[in-house]
Parts: structure tokens; sequence; C-alpha cells
């Protein structure tokens, strides 16, 4: 078996009955039989062009987290728990330790996520990819019951939003972060910062489903509904699970925001206001919850959650304050 | 709903509950609990560097629907019927109508197959792909019932091999066809051949879920196993699903190969025997089946078959004729 294979079957348990080799991957459903009313969830993403900057790092193994922790928490936005995983990595030239590398980081992600990397495509694609160049693509499958979809049909203005700490850009904005860093060393330590640049910026994409699988896994868990900060930032995310009649106050001044972005700022001499339509601002993951039940999920929460903005009558759009 | 959102909902039946702009597609898995032992089999795959001769000849849709089919028959091959696919599609720079070609073939050849196109990623990639350039993945999920997984147990030497014809070189072999016609229009029509070269070449790849699905539902199916002839050709592909001690002996004579390899063979000066490890030949699919089962699936199957070898007791590798 290759490298591929080894690293794959480090994510298997007993329900994948065959994996990376097949021409498909299996996967028993039987779990599935038990449930009252199973609704399968997938996603497909991919990490953007992180890819530049991870390939000019030579961090591989870290774009390959990156990729599963993205996928993870598009699908846990509907309370969906993974089951399985499939990559598709392609580049101008193959190098098997590059590939061994991000397939590494894929299975280890895929692992503290319970989630079997039952599959995926490598190619080599001269002329199509510049030399040098790569792009990571992935495709997630889980499940939840349909009565604990989310988000809830209850969202009502006066809802609070919750936000949960991200550590970095996760995938997004990166074309921006390029363009506005084109001549800046990520060994750089920059002004604001107490890190190397490259750092901050390469910080795996973070995986929320340890944080909030257990909550959700309750019987009256009180979250109404996620958003997972992506394309689009703090601005365009919350409302898309939002009902018509519906938007968001965001305020501006709720929680810390990472030196990071005061660097990417003043470099880039961007727009205070469009930074939120860029990037999560520090914020990953955005929790609606009735005002009543606040304080209780903040307990309920491993960690330091931030009350950021509310529920109101609307448009589908988040207002900055 | 943009473009893509429509073409995706012409594939919906009444399973999907959330398709393309969610967050991830939900589809209600109802279905599954009323199965015996459901498993999920899920495939990802490229169409390699077809994607430039498509480029190239301006055929978007056809490149959609390569897709979609390679991955129907990957899973084919383990018995599964699809339930929802997922497409990937990265570029240097987003052409709207582009993008609606290659997702409008997708949504064509899903819906020939009864599968939800569900969701996907739309990415541009500047600095990543070569201007111009795009390549397109995808990722399919179906379902079997676990006693009806293919390959079956029961392969013997003896068993005899039958052919299904291919449409063209399907996705495989593209970096060798287009180093070899680097210099021959796609309008060219050669010696051997009496259509454009272009139009031998670009065939969208065939689903054969339509022949084989019918036989495949039924009891008693005389089915043992079936292989699809991607990168590796006919040599390397058969013995995939073979067990430890079988091997297969291909008869080159047995069925006629279509006049194209012949143009490739001349004009790339390519080993007789190598054009059998690259490309299929004319042989799209390779079924093994008993030899007393022969003429009854080929009086089931709606087109004509070959019988174009047999098994035999080796060490899983195809030995040419």
């Amino acid at each position: 078996m290759d490298i591929k294979g080894k690293a794959a079957e480090s994510t298997y348990g007993p329900e994948v009955l065959a994996g990376i080799g097949a021409f498909g991957g299996l996967y028993d459903a039987g779990g599935l039989q038990k449930m009252r009313a199973p609704v399968l969830v997938s996603s497909t993403d991919g990490v953007g062009t992180k890819v530049k900057l991870a390939a000019q790092a030579g961090r591989y193994g870290s774009i390959g987290e990156d990729i599963v922790n993205h996928c993870v928490d598009d699908i846990l936005v509907q309370g969906a728990r993974p089951l399985f995983f499939l990559d598709y990595f392609a580049t101008s030239a193959l190098h098997p330790e590059l590939t061994a590398a991000v397939v590494g980081g894929a299975a280890k992600a895929c692992r503290e996520a319970g989630c079997a990397l039952i599959g995926g495509e490598t190619a080599e694609m001269p002329g199509v990819y510049i030399p040098g160049e790569f792009d990571l693509a992935g495709t997630i499958v889980g499940v939840v019951e349909r009565d604990r979809i989310l988000p809830r049909r209850n969202l009502n203005p006066g809802d609070v939003l919750l936000g949960l700490r991200s550590n970095g850009p996760h995938t997004n904005g990166f074309s921006l972060i390029r363009r506005i860093f084109r001549n800046t060393p990520l060994e750089s330590v920059l002004p604001e910062m107490k890190e190397p640049l490259g750092d901050a910026l390469l910080v795996p994409h973070r995986s929320y489903l340890p944080l909030l699988r257990p909550i959700l896994d309750s019987d009256a868990a009180p979250i109404k509904a996620l958003a997972h900060i992506t394309g689009g930032g703090l601005v365009e995310n919350p409302p898309r699970v939002f009902p018509e009649g519906i938007g968001a106050e965001i305020r501006r001044a709720a929680w810390p925001v990472p030196p990071l972005y005061a660097a990417i700022q003043r470099v880039g001499e961007v727009d205070p206001l469009e930074m939120y339509r860029v990037f999560n601002m520090g914020i990953g993951m955005v929790i609606a919850v009735d005002k009543k039940d606040v304080a209780r999920l903040q307990k309920e929460l491993p960690e330091a959650s931030w009350v950021v903005g509310e529920l109101v009558q609307g448009t589908r759009k988040t207002i900055l304050k």
C-alpha cells in the first residue's frame, strides 16, 4: 500500500469496507438505519489561493488540515456530523513527498473529526497548472437527524449572535493578502504582531466540531443557527442562513480584533468596512441563540465567546455598527 | 437563483431538501432505511488533461458530461447506483458563460443518471492556473446493497470476460494524445477516420448505467465483476478487481479496434502493446461472467458485446494475446 493509503487507513473505523485504491470507497450505512430520519449533508470546497502561500512556505501538511476543517465546519452549520471525506489534489508535476504531506495533514484532521478519508484523486496536469503550483479541493459527506437540521425555523428579531474565535484568516481573503504582502517576507514580524507573518497566516482553518458537537447532540440544544464565516466575511455569511424578513446587526467593538487584521488594513490601505466583507476578523463561527438562553449556552461552551450582535427585522443583510 | 442553481435544480427529486447555495447539500436518506443493508459508495475524480483539448475546441458542455459519467461508471463497478454529485471547477479567471456550459453538461448527465447535482464549488485562482486553462473534478455518492457489492467473491479461472464498446478515449490518455497531435488541427480528418479528429476525441465519456442497471437490479444477476477501463487501459484496470491468484487473458483480435487508435498509433509511433496500457482501445467496460451465463447475459444486454478473454490462474495481471 502506498503512503496515501497508509495515512488514509489511520482514519478508518469499522464502517469503512473499502477505502483508497478501490474504484470507489465503501462506507457501511447501517448506522443511518438506526437513526429516526437521516439526512445526508455534503459539501465540496477548495482552499483558494492559500495554496500559493503554503507552497511558498513549504507547509503542505497544514493545507491538508485546512481543507478538511473547512468542509467539517461547512456541514456543521447544518447540524451534521462528518462521515467521510475525499480529497482532490492536482499539480503541474507530482512530488510524492508533497502529496504525502498534504494527505498526512488531511488524515490528521479527519482523525480529529472522526471522519474517514475514504478516497480521493491525485492528478498531474502539466500545461494546466503553473509549474510549482497546486490546487487542493475536498468533498465531505455527513449526516444529521431531519428534526435537528440547522438553521431552525424559529429565528426571530431579538435573538442574540454569539461569536466564536477564529485562529487566523482560515481559508479566505488570500488573494488580497498575497497582493498586500507581495513584497513582505513571510518571516517578517510586523509592528502590530508578535509572530512572523507566515505563521499567523498559515494556521490551519479551525474546526468547531469539538466545541459544538456535544451541545448539538443534547436534546433541547439552544443553538438556533450557525454561520461559518468564509468568503464574504462577517458581512455576507450570517445572512445566508436567515429567512426572509431577518437581518443582523453586528457591533464591531464587541470583540478584540486580532492584530493581524490591523496589519493587513494598514499595509494594504484597505477600507475598514471592506475588511469585514473579506475576513472573519477574529470570529470564525457565529451562533444565533434565543436571548434567554445566552448565559446557559456561554456556560456550556468550553471557551469564551462574545455577544457580537443580534437579529433585527431586515432584508437578509448585515448592518455593521 | 443563478445559472448554476437553475441547471442543478433540474436534477432534483423529492430527496433533495437543499441544493446549490446552501452551506451543504441536503439529501433525504429515508430511502436507505428501506434497504436491507445499504453501503455508501463514493468516488472523486478529474477529467485530466482532456480539459485542455475541450478548452481548445471551446466545448465546455461535453466536459461536464465527462466528469459525471466517469464517476457514475467508477461506482457502477462496485454495483452502486448514484444518489448525488458535486463538482469542482477552478480556473485562472471565471467566465460565467463557460461555467454555465460546464455545469449545464454536468446537470444533463446527472439527469440521465438519476443523480442530483447537489453542490459544488467554482473557484477563481489567478497565479495557480495558466491563463485560459481550467480544471474540473467531481465527487459522486451512490449506494448498493451489501450483498450485491461487486466484485463477487466467486471469481474463478475459466470465467469469461465480455467487453462493452466505448465511444472514444473517454477521459484517459489525453496527455499522450495532445503530444502526438500537437501539430494536427482538431478539424483534420485523418486517413484512418471518417470524422474530424476533435469530434472523435471529445465525445463525452460513456455512462454504462442504463445498460447495466436493469441487469444488476435483477435477482441472480449473472455479473460477477465489472472493470471500468480508465487510466492504465485494458492492461491495468481489469486486475484491480481480481482476488489473489487470478489473472486475465485478453485476445486483441476479439473485437474491432476503432480507427482512431490506428491513427494515434501511426502518428505517435506508439508501441502496439503500450496502446493497451494507455487506452481503452474500444472497450470501456469489461464484465466477468460465469461461462454458462455468457449467452444469457449477452441476450439481456441491449447492445452487442464481445467475448474478449477469460480469467486464468495468475498474479493479478493481464496477459495480452
